[in-house]
């Protein structure tokens, strides 16, 4: 077997030197993350014996203020875990309009727990909690609620936050109603990085949490679930029924690790970086909500937008068009200011 | 960010000094693999843009010669996605006895696809193609067949391997009843070690094939599920519904490469072990129906076997208890020659 | 075992005095319902045997312009069976806001077909064409569109008709886009009595279309779908998953002959008797959106609904708040204008 | 509305002259039925107010010894009702070899419940406690059980029944394991009559039993699902989302109340008329197990089954071919001991 060669941390590609605003998920691994998983010690997580894994998990608990964590591939796999655990079959999820659980998530939510959403209004991506309050069904003709789910901040709506005081009032709805609350936390840091409060403070107020490591924390995969010690054993069996079971998957989670402690320092550069683009943006002569522009996501509104995409892709600048006239613009650690003035370069044009 | 430290091979744990022979799952990378995580190139696999997923897609279907392939975090995932593609709801899966597919992925053809067993007698783990064609329902009152799933080798009979004239026949089944042919591959490399042909002599009869590469190859997590490239391309979207879209998984794929390279030389060595222990076992007063010891794993059975397992743990050898009476080993290629005579003294005391 | 006495048609209960403006599904069987039932030919419907199941089937398939029908115990159950013909796991279901199929059939597309509903705008239950061309899902990265369904009448929306052009024009979307195209038509016929044409001039724009016998037509129980044979010999295995394979059958579907007979000739008089009633509640101080009364449902806003509905109860009068500041009123062939008169007169008050 | 002519009860069909043997289902309803569901009084049980509904459901409860009862369109439908009360997904159903909660349900336990059944040999039907206590998962690598299912009699084992003692010590086994036991008791009644036991003895042993109308008792629909009045108002929501909720059900339910007075008393004749029938099925030269004759089904070994079953209709005496060598003759109240002579004429030819 051939020896390993040292590894070449200046020849690491960062995305080839495309300036790609597509998502945060795009980024490719630090050499700190890359150091990590190759010195990494791994057990067969199946057994629950890989060590970092194991260690990655309490490290996520931990800063959530939950009693344990379960890793996972994929955060929607670890949003649907969460839904099965709080539901039972022909329940309502109350969700706001556009979450990523159903907008993103393929039916799943339907196929594998056999519930439906229940959509409340969410200007900027915040239920009002009086509109939660009313979607709770009650009939016995009607499904029963069986799960309110948020996402914070939101990504449809432009990775806008819920502000502290509206999570709260949702989750007395919720103790009212005796109804779990689960977080989609996908850039739940990223909503703390802009309240500029501790993340706890935001995930402790729900049942379960799902934490990104791939996003803006920069990890080449995988996700956490946070919930009490009994919610994460029932989660551990609906992972490996969805196949998220994983042999050596410290691997992964050693560059979780990683982006734990390194990524949370990149975010506010992020929005920092998000805000001059938007102004840029609007300069150019774009339509832009800057009051949905709150962390590191913008949505701008231009026609043609498959079509200026294409052409702003031709000059190395790649953004997602969604929708004949929506363009999303998403900032990470990898877009650094110079790669930020080639990109706004182009799309003036 | 701190520069990578030289890769230090030696010091990489094989297991603690412990025999474990649980599975073939409980291998830790090898240098190599370690070295190709390290250095491979990546990108986001849900955009279809990580290089290194790509060509280990290519190489196993290349391998299996079946037009494409799909990475995803586990077998269990592969195996449920290839049953959700060929099956309707309400639909039957015709199996052997003792299947994987049924006995270890916790009801997930019923949860996900929404389809029920219907079990064909398996001696040595190898349906007779009659029976199997007895099993296919015709009555307008009953649950139509949806997909015929073999298992090569199968796991719970003892690692045995189907002769390639039952797969034949048992196609030609499938082919009458106009049925799709699934094979869980998990230990299908052993397979083709053991019958001494090349894999695609075995694959290429099925219409979908899952390969493990975190078995007897030695990767630490992952599994390509082959087939046509309509098939992977609806194949796609059931792994995005279970949350198998992992971003850089390039990763993972990079060591899967390697186990490609490297682990097929080692089954047979594999194989020579387990029948050395075997053997030994049967010397030691256990039971063991050495007619089933073909590939990797033994199944010996001995009274208070879960007491007796405990017992060896504490002295450094791992099997799994399995039933009251019943303990499993599987050999590997970090048990070497020299582990083996290790684990076979305990063994004997 | 004791002889039939005469069937005491003068003597059979009409509600018992009240007038019960709840739903049109409050109907006790005609005289000649009870006859018909009393000597109707019956066999195992199982072994699709019963004549008079046969002939009711093969009744709503020539009275809708389709090549067969299947008779259900429910109009949920034909609407669920239709959405499981239509659809695969995972796929969406493309409806009108408020449709009944969600609201009122407790998650049964998800928890049955694995599905999810996407909601189309629909002031007066009329959905756009552009609006329902719009919900088609295109990208690979959601769920793919599955089936369109529409609601005529249009139940929460107030018995609202959709107009034939409008039928004509997402017919056209449906086409277009690859997708079938499904009508929940329990109150059907109440929609060819408003718009004046042959209920088939409707139906035979829909691939499958549901029909109800128990609400305005005032049969006591059944429904039929109504499709191509080959979709009806789906169907019938999806009926018999559901449990709605019934034996003698004939006996119920006895009634449903006469109701096809007997019911759409009341339907105008309840039309008219509904305007009636709108027109009086107006001017008693209610809130009714007129515009909307065009069948045999209205609905009206009022403080403290659920107070004054049981207020009403008390003296005799029926209808069912839904909602904190919501009454809904539905006309039926048991509430004559006698009937009507004295409900008018409690509703003032 | 043309007036409804006298009943002509002399003329009521009878299965046509024929001799119908191909199941108990196939009974028309007798006069004193037709009676009944002429002059029923009903209301919407959707609203639960049939009278005749609640008066039979109150009167199966009692019978039975529980709580409550919920009626239903089939026995298919109460067994999955029951089936969704105690399981959540992914887990086992443990239920004997050939049940027909398997059998001939259609794969609903996982299409609606997203559970797979989890087999135990019963020779003669009847389950070995022991063999049931094995069958319960404790390892968090598999499924866990969620109920044991018994039939009784059991249909595909011939109508066999499972004694009293057995019945008690699996009894003990649910306790013991924390698991919930329902019963399949399509043809309870016959296995009350064969015990020569109040009904009650048998059902209340169990957490839910599932007791049908319309095999040997005769009446032409309906099923009813028992148990503690929390559990059926949880069965309600799944009887709505199955489509089984009916509106004026009295009528059915009608003759239900007649079938349970009437029914019983018809038994052992049947049971009487298959013993007789099986002695001369052996003389005639086919192969009966005489030991499975206990109620009132026979399964009969001979060559060419079809054919054979072919012939015999041609001839006017019905059985179910089912298998290539495998005809099944079932007895009921319409078979008197004069159309057993003619049939077992035939059958000798």
């Amino acid at each position: 077997m051939s020896q390993a060669a040292p590894l070449p941390t200046d020849s690491l590609p960062t995305n080839s030197g495309r300036v790609d605003l597509r998502s945060d998920t795009v980024t490719v691994p630090t050499p700190a993350m890359r150091e990590a998983m190759a010195t990494a010690p791994v057990g067969d997580d199946v057994y629950g014996e890989d060590p970092t894994v194991n260690a990655l998990q309490a490290e996520v608990a931990r800063l959530t203020g939950h009693e344990a964590g379960l890793f996972m591939p994929s955060g929607s796999m670890t949003n649907q875990v969460a839904l099965a655990l709080h539901t039972r079959r022909g329940e309502e999820v109350i969700c706001a309009e556009g979450s990523h659980i159903y907008e993103w998530e393929l039916g799943m939510m339907a196929t594998f727990s056999g519930v439906v959403p229940r959509f409340v209004p969410a200007p900027l991506g915040v239920p009002d909690p009086a509109e939660v309050r009313l979607a709770v069904r009650h009939s016995i003709h009607q499904s029963p609620s069986g799960v309110i789910s948020l996402e914070n901040t939101h990504n449809k709506a432009g990775g806008t936050v819920i502000p502290l005081e509206v999570i709260r009032a949702i989750r007395e709805v919720a103790h009212a109603e005796g109804l779990p609350l689960h977080l989609d936390g996908a850039r739940v840091f990223n909503a703390a990085a802009a309240l500029n409060v501790p993340l706890a403070e935001i995930t402790r107020q729900f049942d379960t949490v799902s934490v990104c490591l791939s996003k803006g924390l920069g990890a080449p995969v995988g996700s956490v679930l946070v919930g009490s010690k009994a919610a994460m054993g029932q989660a551990h069996r609906y992972r490996k029924m969805m196949g998220g079971g994983m042999r050596q998957a410290g691997i992964l989670a050693a560059a979780g690790l990683v982006a734990l402690r390194d990524g949370p320092h990149w975010l506010r550069d992020d929005h920092r970086r998000a805000r001059t683009l938007a102004e840029h943006l609007v300069e150019a002569g774009y339509t832009v909500d800057l009051e949905a522009v709150q962390t590191n996501i913008i949505y701008a509104r231009l026609p043609d937008a498959a079509a200026k995409a294409q052409g702003w892709a031709e000059k190395g600048v790649l953004a997602n068009a969604l929708g004949p006239d929506s363009v999303r613009f998403v900032l990470h650690h990898q877009i650094t200011d110079e790669a930020l003035e080639r990109a706004m370069k182009v799309l003036k044009g």
